[in-house]
């Protein structure tokens, strides 16, 4: 049937103008880094579930992400979290990486979990203490030199809890001088990704509350530095499509971290909620790539570090991340059956229900017969969860019992 | 001075027509419970920043409580949480208390921090699990009878995170099933309290979402079951003192979890965010205790269960629980000056104008002197927080050393 | 193209063991009725864009709805709004419906317009204010009997602007009464539908503020009182398909307005943000339809009165419908996909991905070969849009010219 | 009782090291325009509530400004709108305003109301509509200069309903270079305020959607452009005082439209609902105000053109307008009460409980006799609210009738 199913979408994709060769290529040319840290137990303030299996050194973990590129074929690389993922030979680690098939992706600085930053890293009012933070992200660069990573992801809890308790202004400029000197520490080939979140763990203000410090921060810093968006890290009803083809416009979108939520940061499975918010980010990314008036853009949206940031606390974590980048697959693929040519004709008509039809259109096919013929030509597997379960993966390491590493 | 300015502030009440002997009286009558567990160290998801001196067991937490009231002289009770406040001898930690110059306030369950509540305790579709809930529950309930507490004190972290992963109507009767063995437990004399929550830790749905739900709950289980509102569960601009007068004119509010947020269930000193909001949710209980119109919600007002529920992450823990007292102390103090016989005449009228001044103009007034000679009166600290950093109990204590009771 | 997808549909469906035939009478028992008001002008606080063709009057009005009903066979009823729609003689609007192949729906008084409503109409602390809305309630029973109509569908603007403006329990008191007096004049075989709204127009509290308040009077009032949901009426993140559920659980799940929002009551096409809200709402519903373990549930849930309740602000208004109408199909249908007896083995197996994925499925299937069957088989228009547009219709309503009926 | 109250509270901000002469002067250099249109009828999409005694003209409405600052003392002058308050002689206007003691302050065009701006205007993906947009801007900077006003105020709806319905990124360009137009024809003194909203009258996306938007535009176009704040139009929880000191930082602040909103952009009295807020962004603003270390910010700060927007759908206008500026006063007053140099202290030593307590204590103070004693020295009343009322002038305006201008 699936041969059957494939030929009757291929029909009717090329009936509507879309060439599907062109839609195959995009997609085979889709990467979606993996958290380390996804693999490792996770859970809220209440209560940590731990699983059986989980990973109990970063060579595991860096195994369990190469399960999730094997049968996706979209998942070459996993990102580091330091010190989470410290170990003596990183040369070492990025062998064992590849010798799995896949690389070490960006490098996640970690100024959050130290007695010492319970009242800010970078942003601390204690010189000493953000000197301490500033010298973890310079080791962080020098350990990405090793890895050969080129990209540093920021995310800073830096924030207060009440009215009062600091200086907003001082604090800004203290991230400032701290990560110019990050900046200058890195190659002409590498990047900072600079995150942004509305709330937690600060609870009245976060230092980088939303993508516009995020912006300004990196305007200032430079070519070398760009925005991080994580899906979760936006008011109620914030319109992340809009914001992303901004800084696509501005030439300062890096990268993304996807996981769905419906309420705060709650970190699950990309697209379990509302799946059309990730559509339509998609749709702007490849207008973008594909928008011959603006080639800043398209070099721009081309370059977009993508990467899961999920947290499965009740679920085993190799198939939801496989579930994760299959949904993405999914939604990459439906933006790219967009009809541009339509789209722009609608627009300029300003047609608003034939323009919205337009997006519609896309979205509602099912990708399903595309996609599990893409997997294959990538040598993946048509089905990966299928593929999955049935490959022994998730019996074999049950061996290493409870409590790995955090 | 300060005599002075309470001269001052009688003359200025009694021309407004205030009994400041009824008001004084009033905010004597108030009693607000610290939960035990907030003594303890807490934190986010991200981290718990460990402090020093916390209570390494039940009683220390009892002692540290009854500092609270020692100074504010309205915390005359300390809410304890099972298992977390185990102990060999229940009667023991009572006279204990007693010793201390507070009782033991409500009984609350833990039903959510056993690896078999993962997926739900008295909602799970295992009946095992269920009945290990119930089980739980109905400990607490003998623990209060030794305590010699009449309130249990129900929230449940019961929900899911997907769509799908769970039968949303089979775990609504599943609950009530549950609640009803525990309610057929109660003396009666003894009531439970039932607490909704918005979300997390569950990110999809949680079986008892809201007031609505914790309502209809009660009013089925009958006089004994009553609604518990936290003011950190609710979703954003929620308007918490309507679903307060609702309650009281249904009979059915039971209690408070006190707190801020900002954000989420930020669990912040309470008013330390929007203190306003606060002052009317009192607003709504005073015009409930002297409204001769209705004996039912002046009773139902009359005796409503108040707590602290908040975790002081940051901060030491004994001085935000005498801040967040003293701001419920305020702001009770504030609502009781509100001229209800003018605010009744001015709805009436239907001037929108003079209806809101006359609610402002209660909550514009500086209350300290009052509260001043309210606590000297009650044989408490005129001013609470210099007298307990006063006191020398805080160093005292740091021979306790870091990493107390959880 | 359309007969081999099709066939390649049915044989994907009864290869996962789908009852298409059942599937196919299921939405063509779908029924939705559309508002009379919003063939009409609407807008924002800031501008009515007025459109060309509007309806000039009930008739016209009724005319329009008879189109949506014409290409897509799921809308056979228009709901009529008093004063809007009022008319001479009532009996001649119902048989111009019949003759356009509809009916009138539910009646929908108005008691928002009046100046004397400015604050509140059955809950003004004025007596004469809440008879005057009482006596246009009954109006409106009066009506409902002469059009044959079985519901009066009920939203009232009461509410307050600023602490203090008026008295919670009074009013809610007040409204109680009213809706007694309301409820009295039913036959026995009508029905009234309470909805409840977050805000909007009033900006402190709302009286029926959310669906508990909603339900609750419901509940008081008896078997003939249902909630009415509108899916955009409740705070951000709410999760309306648990509500959905707990009302079918209760028996007490009356009806929906159907559109979509962003941000606040925002009206637009039902769907056009997050389409998989509505899936999973119809899922809660096709579920009940199904149990046969609840037949109250189920009882209620092919009881219930789907209305859209949309403003179409800068989009021509037919088409926007006939989008609208389709739109819920599209959900309905793929809800009536989901394999409800697998779902319920990966619920008892607390099995988290293979529940979702269960669900997720059927979401991602393309059922529009499905809905062009079933459309031509209930001698509507296959493709409603196409043929709506080709039709004619548009033009020949421009001679109407601008400014028709409010 | 008055003399004493001043003279206790006098002694009690000395003691506290609070140059109470210089609080005053702070106090009487506060300016807060009011809105023009504020004193026109105005209401919901659903009802708007006709008052007697509307204004007729703009001569009317500046008349009825003139009122406010009469009393209050803190708000001479009064913004327009145009072409709401268009009139053939815009000097006459002035004189008029002179004559009545007040200025003209900002000017608002208005580019949303016409029916070309359906799909937007300097957005408009029509040339010919944004030019016709942009021509209205550039009459309003001469009528700006005919008043002798230095500010234009600028508020867009532009934005789109629905995806797909234009191109984000197309737009962002137009702004561009239509807002570059503008900012070239202003003087070398004049400015222009940039104000964004999150939503509203658009419903999916709007074009300058956050603070971050505007202040990225009015960085490309130069030192004559400042971002506007209106407190209602945020998302939910926003940290609106975070956003004013970074603006403060970038001396890119330029000013205000006050008003408060519990839900959506309500438009209600300033403070009414939360007023703590208010004080924490006043707490901000005299911070930079008095920050020796930081003269940019004093300047920017001290150079904030502070403005009401606000809406009295049910409440009479005049006294509304004169309860919000008092609310400004207040919170004002209160923030010039924190002692400064002790929160620096407490912020440095990182003691969270003592630096909170710093800005709360200023916020439980009184300052209604010091208030007092400020506006009599400033020539205005009191007690604004009381002598409005008792002059007569409610009672005098009621010959106007009803139907004043929009």
């Amino acid at each position: 049937m699936s041969d059957k199913q494939y030929a009757l979408f291929e029909e009717q994709q090329k009936a509507r103008g879309i060439d599907l060769e062109k839609v195959k290529n995009k997609i085979k040319g889709l990467e979606v880094e993996t958290p380390s840290w996804g693999f490792g137990d996770s859970g809220t303030r209440f209560k940590v579930f731990e699983q059986e299996g989980i990973p109990r050194d970063p060579f595991e973990k860096i195994e369990d992400a190469a399960q999730v590129h094997k049968f996706t074929g979209s998942s070459g690389a996993a990102a580091i979290h330091i010190p989470w993922d410290k170990v003596d030979d990183y040369k070492a680690l990025k062998s064992h990486a590849e010798d799995h098939g896949i690389a070490i992706g960006a490098v996640n600085p970690n100024v959050f979990q130290d007695d010492d930053y319970k009242f800010g890293s970078i942003t601390n009012s204690d010189p000493s203490i953000r000197k301490k933070a500033v010298d973890h992200l310079l080791e962080c660069v020098d350990i990405a030199k090793e890895v050969d990573s080129k990209a540093i992801s920021l995310w800073f809890a830096d924030g207060t809890n009440y009215p009062g308790q600091a200086d907003f202004r001082k604090r800004k400029n203290w991230m400032h001088e701290s990560l110019q000197t990050l900046y200058n520490a890195l190659d002409e080939d590498m990047r900072m990704l600079i995150e942004y979140k509305f709330f937690e763990p600060a609870f009245y203000h976060t230092d980088l509350a939303d993508w516009g410090m995020a912006f300004n921060m990196a305007n200032k810093l430079g070519p070398k530095a760009d925005v991080l968006v994580d899906t979760g890290h936006h008011p109620q009803a914030a319109n992340i499509e809009h914001i992303v083809a901004y800084l696509l416009d501005e030439k300062k979108l890096g990268g993304f971290h996807f996981n769905s939520r419906k309420y705060a940061d709650d970190d699950l499975i990309v697209a379990a909620h509302n799946p059309h918010e990730i559509f339509l980010i998609m749709q702007q990314i490849v207008a973008a790539e594909e928008d011959g008036g603006d080639p800043g853009a398209a070099r721009t949206a081309g370059n977009i570090a993508y990467m899961l940031d999920q947290c499965h606390n009740i679920e085993p974590k190799i198939p939801a991340m496989i579930r994760s980048i299959m949904n993405v697959q999914n939604l990459y693929a439906k933006a790219c059956l967009v009809n541009l040519d339509e789209l722009r004709e609608a627009q300029e008509k300003q047609d608003v229900l034939w323009a919205e039809e337009v997006v519609r259109e896309a979205y509602e096919f099912d990708v399903t017969p595309l996609l599990k013929a893409v997997r294959e030509e990538m040598g993946a597997a048509p089905e990966p969860m299928k593929a999955y379960r049935a490959s022994g993966y998730a019996e074999k390491i049950l061996k290493r019992g409870k409590g790995g590493a955090g």
